[in-house]
């Protein structure tokens, strides 16, 4: 009899499409659910997800796909979720079966407007998960790389180190390295934090600042995001870690960050409306500025940055005047 | 009668150019070394430097131009150096007139080939130039976008922080922000570090390494610099300011870094020798790389990154096999 866990992915975007093909290096079977039932058609036709990481070629021996969450849930003992975070509650409540025994690792990166909590909070607060059964997986790592099998470096954290292991033995390869961690909400946070930081360097580089003051700014971030990350969660940690400074640097710096885009948008005049109509992704960072801003009103760590990007997404400010008023406060 | 006190700056190069252009915002006259004759007669006549940051346009009124180090250095209270740290020697051997009562700063990132030491330490040594008069500029600072007058943050160091002021208040301006520090060493030592780090960066991407790997590789030059700083000189430092963290970034992901160029035409298999030869500046790192590497045998930081680029330059290893072994060393 089989003993080893079942692996379920619970997304059909470009960052779950790149588990899968991870987890397909290793895994006999993968349950893979994702909304678009045409979407699910085409892979089984094809091969390859239509809309995200095309040329990925998938064996369908592998696959056992659905647009039921309920029997993809059902079938797993590992649950990964990587959908954004925006659209995880109206996921989770057509949930029927008990996550009861699961064991949930987060792929998202942000946080849950709806309980204004990081996904693993979410399922300890709302689903009785035990904190030993949750863990994070984290970057740096772009999905687009992944595809290329281009050497990626993942973390992988829980607080229960086997559960880590298990999932970790999973997903490397030659192309795929990992490191665990018990940092499971500083790395979540870390990963939350770094779009709005990739969605500051965009503006300003939309502003037509150069790659001087960049550097500054991702120098400054990181230690907002160490002064943000002790607040939330006093645990000792490295935030020179590729968990932390890394995802920072490969969302602010590479050219597929879909939340620097979106920052670059705004730098050069479009509205955040507009913006958001004119990409096809959700850029998270949008939704984690809101967050991030109002935990930090209870915890007040400086974060000049956050706030920046805040007053320029949700209060309207001018971008060139409130990037002019931060680069005043960088150092 | 005026005591202000009277600027030289020493070299020719775009950081050279780079700063008169600075000082040029300030200082009613600027004393200006530069080997080419040719070069000065250019400028006399047509008002920016024929070889560097050639769309900067001075005013001749301003500057005092001579090919003549003696000339120049006995004119001025400050002395900025700003060649590479390869020629400092030789410039310096040709020096009649003693040093006593100047203050000098350094804006070269490198060590002295033919004393090991970095160049602060150099003045101290065989100039009897007391630390309090001895300084540093650096960045994160490309001299191409001070000449574009992009926002950019410079750090002056000296231990006698009266002197980094007076130098800071003479270089800023609407486009130049500066922050003082007394950590001469450490500014100097990162400022070499770093552009190893930019050509171990280049080698991998010249290799066709990816955006998630290099994330990776900043995060670990990051701890590793610290490491190393720490050996040689263990202050009290936050290595994520700006003139650590930032100028590595400024340097690692930049395409204006000749050393990332450098390391990058390795990791496409030209030999060091007929790289070299393509490029017609100096790339710093190539020699900061044995000195530092040399140093640390004596320290005995952990530094897999140095050593790798010091085995690919100087003891002839496949860039290729040494990137790898690197890579399981990372994480």
């Amino acid at each position: 009899m089989d003993t080893s866990p079942k692996f379920a992915v619970i997304g059909g975007g470009s960052w779950a499409t790149a588990i899968v093909k991870m987890l397909s290096e290793n895994v006999e079977t993968i349950h893979w659910y994702m909304r678009s039932q045409y979407a699910i058609e085409h892979i089984k036709k094809q091969d390859h997800n239509p809309n995200y990481l095309s040329s990925v070629e998938f064996d369908n021996n592998q696959l056992s796909l659905s647009n039921d969450i309920n029997k993809t849930v059902a079938a797993a003992d590992y649950l990964i979720f990587a959908i954004p975070s925006a659209f995880l509650k109206r996921e989770l409540d057509a949930l029927e079966i008990s996550l009861e025994g699961k064991v949930i690792f987060s792929a998202i990166k942000g946080i849950v407007p709806e309980s204004s909590l990081i996904v693993g909070e979410h399922f300890e607060e709302y689903f009785n998960v035990p904190a030993d059964s949750i863990g994070v997986i984290t970057g740096p790592c772009h999905a687009e790389e992944v595809a290329l099998e281009r050497l990626s470096y993942l973390t992988i954290a829980c607080s229960d180190e086997n559960k880590a292991k298990i999932l970790a033995k999973n997903l490397k390869s030659e192309y795929i390295k990992y490191k665990l961690s018990k940092d499971v909400n500083g790395t979540e946070y870390a990963a939350m934090l770094k779009n709005i930081y990739a969605i500051a360097a965009g503006i300003a580089h939309g502003l037509n600042y150069g790659d001087n003051f960049q550097s500054v700014l991702m120098s400054n971030a990181i230690r907002e995001m160490k002064r943000f990350i002790k607040k939330v969660d006093n645990t000792k940690r490295n935030i020179n870690d590729s968990a932390y400074l890394g995802d920072l640097l490969v969302t602010g710096y590479s050219v597929f960050s879909r939340n620097r885009m979106f920052g670059n948008m705004i730098g050069k005049g479009y509205t955040v409306k507009s913006a958001q109509m004119e990409m096809s992704m959700i850029a998270e960072g949008y939704y984690a500025a809101e967050s991030a801003y109002k935990i930090n009103q209870e915890k007040g760590a400086k974060t000049p940055i956050i706030n920046a990007v805040y007053a320029i997404l949700y209060e309207g400010k001018n971008p060139k005047k409130v990037i002019k008023k931060l680069a005043e406060n960088l150092n």
